[in-house]
């Protein structure tokens, strides 16, 4: 029944070697526990010395426990996550640090690139633009593979732009359009076509709700992607449980996807259990087929093998390291990524922000008073006591909400730079700051809010209809 | 992250209670085991029964280890299955009887019904016609709620018919026309739509084979199923491959199933491990969803709870049986199902036949020589080993595989009987039997041989198209 028992070791690929390996040293554990018979104890030694030589063959690296083949590092697992490390998954955000996630560090277990001046430059050379404040102020501050995109580029090869949003609620907060923000700004600098996925079959496996409530969230939270200012006639969004009923090509990579991974694997990545529905379980392949262009047969004229590229939050760099595991198995190139940081909650960067906490950030559907108070409110200051210490020490901008925020939204580098100095010096004070930053969002949630108004039914409709775009394939 | 883990106990349905149960029982055991300390045993003991409690009040049976509640059987699980017992399910029928399997045994094991004269004799009156001969000689010998479909019919209630096949070859022999011969005739008597799935996803994810393959053999199956004589006016065949991409109801039915099925589920049921890939985990609910009229919104009008009767093999029965479980949890009617015994190979009835295995059985693609040489050759014979002994003592038409084959494919009651009486009584030999059984394949073979040439691609793509038939909803 399963044909994986029996196959060559040739054709495993590191994830899965470093499992059987692990499985491996478990038995000869339990065997020794057992106080099994010496020859059987030996045996499964031998079998063990030999899967450690074909994982250092295959992978270069000798075998550590609990420390999976780099590119491919476990994550939402106790075995690799040590007592003060952040924990990050698609799923949970944790962090003690009021800096928040320690990135640096995250970059070194997740086996991702640092985004550096040299990318950053190689990236304005090749746009001729001035790269985004995100990629200045290392918002967006990890990759994968983005040096091959540019040599595609470069090369006046095409690639595509893939990125998502799980619609859990009608109410989207300013953090949810960062990756929007960031992945308009490439769509414009390198003019290339971009997907996005609702994956309202996600909310509806996850949440008390119901296949009908998500996809009305699906086509609501559009709405507010589309109000980023997107062009219809370079982008496709789409809500998975209406495209799968729509598109040729979309299944038959999901069910290649699920073909080449195993529970042990999506075990191992998003530590799912035997209690799990078995949707839960399957639905990695479905956020890792849209990286494949014949997924979008309309789009690329039936065409394969176009790079894609995701920017997302780091968050979802497991589901992409898996796909990026299966790409090469199914003939398909690995897809490229770029990370971003967390967008903090007002009350402090330790946790990921929450859609169902309204006073957790500012809304897209806030009112200027709304903003107001909740910032004066809630936004967790990095100011000092009283107004006497902080004109003699001054405040902290590394952990002042306020000010992180305005690295987000504030455009302009000199005055961000002013304010931090200001602050810093203990000049300009807490209130001030805060008063800055309500300044900065009412207008720019007012706009939004008006973009948003002229987003019709109509106009949803036609971003979420299969089709050509403006680019030949 | 898992919203199961803590819902109320009331809304588990008597699988998951049992599996409750079962799981809360191995804890207790390992803290034994492990010299927990007394209160933590004490403790999950309670748990325990508790749990036992529960489980007698929702199903009104006692819990008993490894005997799942009554229409939910486990039965690819060693804990299930007694040393002596068949072993049944989608991959694999083992029994060590010439006579075949016992369906006496797996119609208790399974917990469904006999179909049984009072049943037949229904069916005659509100059809008004003879019932077919695989339910006059028990060919189909085994049911679910088939009453119920017959109290609706009686009542003026619509009902759809649902049956598929996984084509994993080209090569189909004629065992595996059972089915669709069945289906077309309860498709006549009652006049009612049929679905036929093509399960090219499954053959894909279990063998070692293209999606393009996979779904090639979908269509030259397709050929064969329509060669039966269904009408194209009442008949939906799809592949999965194609119409999941195609219908907006499908997907939307397959992830409701999906939510409401856990690993540990589909683990019981059909045997899989952490080793398999999660496509294998998932695909139950592919073969769940057509039981539900809201998968074929171009056939129902989109109306949901149209009851569904599927006529299968009894080794299909876990994925209903799975179905069953979920349905009224999703809102939907339970399907019904018409059970049949296992074609015997040649060879004789231990063994399910095989459509890799060309001397098996008799294939639609034989030459009348390949037939001849085959019985003659191949068909296991109840016969004597000397004609004295024979002309003494009579054959055994019980392991005679030349005399089930004629079971299967002789229609005139009479003389079957009467070949019965002489090959028992020793008047008829085996050569004359086989004789017999060759005389009425070969017609029979090239009558279908000749029906699958007229069967264009063109036709093909009428069947499997989406679309209206002749029934209004």
């Amino acid at each position: 029944m399963a044909d994986g028992s029996n196959c060559d070791l040739k054709s495993l690929s590191p994830l899965q070697l470093f499992e059987r390996v692990t499985e491996q040293g478990e038995k000869v554990r339990a065997l020794k526990a057992g106080k099994a018979p010496k020859d059987e104890i030996d045996a499964a030694v031998r079998m063990l010395l030999s899967l450690k030589l074909s994982y250092k063959t295959t992978t270069g690296q000798d075998y550590q426990a609990g420390l999976p083949p780099k590119d491919l590092v476990l994550i939402n697992n106790g075995t690799t996550k040590e007592e003060d490390e952040d924990l990050v998954d698609p799923w949970n955000v944790q962090t003690s640090n009021a800096k928040g996630v320690d990135y640096d560090k995250l970059i070194v277990r997740f086996g991702s690139s640092k985004i550096d001046t040299d990318l950053i430059n190689r990236i304005e050379r090749a746009t001729g633009q001035k790269p985004h404040h995100f990629l200045r102020r290392g918002i967006f501050f990890s990759h994968r593979d983005m040096d091959q995109v540019l040599d595609a580029y470069e090369n006046k090869k095409p690639f595509y732009l893939y990125t998502g949003r799980g619609p859990s609620s009608q109410a989207m907060h300013v953090g949810h359009l960062i990756p929007f923000m960031f992945t308009k700004w490439l769509q414009e600098v390198f003019d290339v076509p971009l997907v996005i996925q609702l994956t309202d079959d996600e909310k509806y496996l996850w949440k008390d709700m119901t296949v009908e409530k998500a996809y009305e969230y699906a086509r609501e939270n559009a709405k507010d992607i589309i109000a980023c200012g997107f062009d219809v006639n370079k982008t496709f969004i789409f809500s998975d449980l209406d495209y799968l009923g729509t598109s040729a090509g979309f299944y038959k990579n999901i069910v290649k996807v699920q073909k080449h991974v195993t529970f042990n694997q999506v075990k191992g990545i998003f530590g799912f259990t035997d209690s799990d529905c078995i949707g839960k379980i399957s639905f990695p392949a479905i956020q890792a087929a849209p990286s494949f262009s014949s997924s979008f047969p309309q789009i690329f004229n039936g065409k394969e093998n176009i790079q894609c590229l995701i920017p997302c939050a780091i968050d979802q760099d497991p589901y992409f390291r898996m796909t990026r595991d299966v790409a090469p198995r199914i003939g398909q190139p690995k897809p490229a990524l770029l990370h971003s940081v967390f967008f903090p909650a007002l009350q402090g960067a330790q946790t990921k922000m929450s859609a169902s906490d309204p006073n957790s950030s500012i809304f897209l559907t806030d009112t200027p008073k709304q903003i107001k108070t909740k910032v004066n409110k809630h936004a967790f200051s990095g100011g000092r006591d009283t107004i006497e210490e902080h004109r003699k020490y001054g405040g902290n901008c590394d952990v002042d909400v306020s000010f992180m925020y305005l690295t987000f939204f504030l455009e302009d580098d000199d005055r961000l730079e002013q304010l931090k100095q200001a602050y810093t010096s203990g000049e300009l004070l807490t209130g001030e700051l805060k008063k800055v930053l309500i300044e900065t969002m009412q207008p720019l949630v007012a706009a939004h809010q008006e973009r948003r108004k002229q987003v019709t039914d109509e106009i949803v409709k036609q971003f979420m209809t299969p089709r050509k775009l403006a680019f030949e394939f």
